[in-house]
């Protein structure tokens, strides 16, 4: 009964030790997809989001009306924003990943330099893992942290 | 090998099927436990959306500073809200669920109508089905869709 008990219980731990080494895998990875998109966004380059996005991506930003569907429909989004984007200086608050194997969720609070003020975001990026086994956005939801309302 | 194309159709077909079935089955769930909530939120109530929250639930709004952690925190905020919130009528606007097994994204525009104009909403949820095949809430994301800034 010990025997059981104890072998239980170094499958449990191992498990456990899998799962959360896994998890931090998966969020290193994110992470790094995220900024590498964001590196180029900032540089007026929107071709990074843009080939990390999935066909069925949905998004929404504080610009437009209604959640914007797929992957035509937010290359024509940012078709004329290329080269407009000037950002010199970024501070990704606070990344956090909450992952399953095959769907990640990334949240972050975003400082963006480059303007007279900086610009404060709330963004949510959910990741799905795809066959050729690469992890692509299929949502997007950036926000102004405390938008001061007319 | 005609039977073998044929029965490589057949079983294809059918993953396919399953599949969607599936997905369609995890869509018409989610978006009755989300409304459900909500609508208990219309009357003032916040219970449906903390009961349906996970302990390591992650939320964005306009009025906070950054990303909320956990459920405590979540009903910390919640709290002065009770009996606050009295909204007559809702559209949930072209809902969508973008599922896997564990993991599923859900995204809508809100309309709710109540005070003076109508309050018009981005919504992401991210839903994580739990040991006890529960659905529940692991990141929330409210934003005004198209704010009029200062």
């Amino acid at each position: 009964m010990k025997k059981i008990t104890l072998l239980t219980l170094l499958v449990m731990t191992a498990t456990a030790s899998f799962s959360q080494s896994a998890n931090a895998e998966i969020s290193a990875t994110i992470v790094a997809l995220e900024k590498a998109a964001l590196e180029k966004w900032n540089q007026g380059d929107p071709s990074g989001y843009i080939n990390l996005s999935a066909p069925d991506v949905v998004y929404f930003d504080p610009f437009i009306p209604q959640r914007l569907d797929g992957i035509e429909a937010l290359k024509e989004l940012y078709k004329p924003l290329t080269g407009q984007i000037h950002v010199s200086r970024y501070e990704m608050v606070n990344p956090k990943v909450q992952a399953t194997s095959s769907m990640a969720v990334l949240t972050f609070n975003l400082v963006s330099f480059g303007g007279e003020t900086p610009q404060r975001w709330n963004c949510t990026e959910v990741y799905r893992l795809e066959k050729d086994n690469q992890w692509k956005i299929v949502q997007t939801h950036w926000s102004f942290t405390t938008p001061s309302l007319k």
